[in-house]
């Protein structure tokens, strides 16, 4: 790259500051060069923890970050709220909806969202969990299901009012159900005086042969047999063919059957964020059936050594049978080794490895005290892995400075067995945008 | 009351889960008779410390807790969240959006909302701070206008981004005025490239002589001093006349003038609930010019011995010159007098006294270590003053058994001296709502 001898120095322009962006973003922070990170939110979401959010345990404060607070000390790096909505490689320019930049390197970043494998209608019915927006409606949904049973005579409805449905039994689908049984057996249990808490039902339907398929099947097998201890009713091989209302249509081999549920999370599916298509178009990189973009060994984009794909966006097929998974560490692994490349390059030197995921294994929280832990060197699960799942968090929440207070707050909750944050915000867009009346 | 006698128990019904119903249900918790708490929403609001949430300080579960954790303990107690809609006195019927109740006794605590002047379209461009959407907006728009200031080239645009307006010099401005410049001069200062934020101006507008107008007026020159010292620019004798798109036109005296400002913040003006004019209509009593009731020596309606209205809601005019101001220590007081004379009566008895506001004094924080108290028997202010505010609202804060985890944060955020809640959240909602394009 000829431009670390001219005049201004090398661009580096990232869009999403997600983990693989940030992580690229602060390891830039002290090389000879100019970055701009570029997002359209105003801060970094610890999205493993945003099913807390969701369901009331965790305020949105605490787990985000403002991201020009994480990089101020980086002096070389500018933040800028805006979307990128095109890119022109053969004039090295990024398009955002009111403006544009020019870069030496591009580093794309933008994740995926949920997909509902063609039924996007659903998606009213039954939302996803990505954005803090997200999670803020589906904490409505679940404790204004709580609230309406209270006062419906109707005992069909109230039923009805009463029956969770998570589809998707991966780490959130997980995360979310163990969290629901909590919520509905324990935490909520002597607040109520028309219904019995107790009465809730809780289903997570996996098309899968088991919960957690990334996971060991052992592992697997102890997930569910804590999913059970907890009160939730687990499904798998098992689809969702139909969301109409409030009624959800499963099929099980040849058993279809309906089920009538206010209150439907769907945990299942992702698509690529609107760039990968774009960086296909313009580039002619290929694109897998989700929309990410296929990458090369260094993470760049085919005949584009200076344009980069990390994170949730990239399908990286480069090691293993499958490609790589997305979550949290691949993606900061990535924006590790990008930066390092960058700053090689600008040397005049380059990185003689490909990229390679270090995998120092998987942990999915199930409840209180209740987790799983796949370490590759080891495989726990109960208390133990509640401790590890905790402690791995608080641990990589390295965007924040506020860690130790987090943790405050957690042990705090965590004996006194309260969910501070079961608030039912912005009723009445509630009424326009689904089917809660609140 | 005769239906103490009766078969089914008194049943006390009370509108609003603000400090005034909420400590009214509380002490009516442990009586031998039924209460229902009606409320929209479902938690319980700390309004004292709402700027905080606006400022990006606090989160919103901060400073809310669902009602019916509050009154869990409660077992002759039952929250519904409902909207009130009418109230019938001839059956003893509150009609609620969606069904009715029939009371014995009727405890009215909705409260006020902000009030325009008759300018109601000023709203979209200078939101109040009543409710937790109201904060979260406002949080929007000061951070989101920092971002926009960050990219804009035109000077006269960017300075006008940089531009706070805060109309109204209660404690609600003075509060927000002062956590506005901890913003811009303190918190910021690192975080932006090509804008300087020191170079933001705060205007605090007020329309008589002086900030802060109930308290002393040597408080009131104390928290102008520490304003000025934090960089506010305060004008009094100073009134709104008009609000237009992003200019403001203010008026001293014979001169008027023009101002352009992204964020204007209303602080200045509340009316009644509408449930003030209902009970006006349902009942004959009499109203003030905001529309709160006034009430009679025992903060029951005219003639109405069974139905009573507390909080900001109501008017009373039995002690001193003025009606009691709209304050969190008046609203607590009504409703532990009112808890106290329903039981008095159940037994036969009545309260011989007439409810009477004993008042412990004053306090406004204006910033960091700066705050004025008026304890009637002692003023002061600077550091023992805000020390003393933190100390009398944690205490306060007695809704919330997180009462320590707050004070934690608290001391945190203090020491470390970060917002940790600066979130823009709902973006595309500012598109259409108001004029901030995110």
């Amino acid at each position: 790259m000829s431009d670390a001898n001219s005049n201004s120095p090398h661009h580096v322009v990232i869009v999403g500051g997600g983990f693989a962006g940030l992580h690229a973003a602060k390891d830039l922070g002290r090389a000879p060069l100019k970055v701009t990170l570029v997002d359209k939110r105003n801060f970094h979401l610890f999205q493993p923890l945003l099913y807390q959010v969701a369901t009331g345990s965790l305020s949105p404060g605490d787990i985000a970050s403002p991201i020009r607070m994480v990089l101020s000390r980086n002096q070389n790096t500018q933040v800028l709220m805006a979307e990128a909505t095109d890119i022109i490689p053969a004039e090295r320019k990024l398009v955002l909806r009111d403006g544009e930049l020019t870069y030496d390197t591009l580093i794309i970043a933008t994740g995926v969202s949920h997909y509902y494998f063609g039924n996007d209608h659903w998606e009213p019915l039954a939302p996803g969990l990505k954005t803090l927006e997200n999670a803020l409606e589906i904490r409505k949904r679940i404790f204004a299901a709580f609230e309406q049973a209270e006062r419906e005579a109707d005992p069909q409805k109230r039923q009805a009012l009463l029956t969770f449905i998570v589809v998707g039994a991966g780490p959130t689908g997980v995360e979310l159900a163990g969290a629901l049984a909590e919520i509905a057996y324990r935490i909520l249990k002597d607040n109520f005086r028309s219904i019995d808490t107790a009465e809730t039902q809780i289903l997570l339907l996996e098309g899968m042969d088991r919960v957690l398929p990334p996971y060991t099947p052992d592992l697997s097998a102890k997930a569910e047999t804590a999913l059970n201890q907890l009160g939730v009713v687990v499904r798998t091989k098992t689809l969702v063919t139909n969301i109409a209302g409030e009624i959800v249509t499963v099929k099980s081999g040849d058993h279809t059957e309906q089920i009538a549920a206010k209150t439907i999370l769907w945990a299942a599916g992702v698509k690529a964020s609107p760039l990968g298509k774009l960086i296909g178009d313009r580039t002619g990189a290929e694109l897998d059936r989700s929309g990410r973009v296929i990458v090369e060994p260094d993470l760049s984009v085919k005949d584009h050594p200076n344009i980069f794909v990390i994170g949730d966006l990239a399908n990286f097929p480069h090691q293993g049978e499958r490609p790589l998974p997305g979550v949290a560490p691949v993606a900061i692994q990535q924006g590790v080794y990008v930066a390092k490349l960058v700053q090689q390059r600008l040397k005049g030197k380059t990185l003689a490895k490909p990229f390679y995921y270090k995998d120092y294994g998987s942990l999915a929280v199930i409840g209180r005290n209740q987790a799983v832990v796949d370490l590759k060197f080891a495989r726990f699960s109960g208390f133990p892995a509640w401790f590890a799942w905790i402690f791995a968090h608080i641990l990589f929440i390295i965007e924040f400075d506020n860690k130790l207070l987090i943790m405050i707050q957690w042990a705090w909750r965590y004996f006194t067995a309260e969910g501070g944050a079961r608030l039912i915000t912005n009723p009445e867009e509630a009424k326009e945008k689904s089917t809660v009346q609140v």
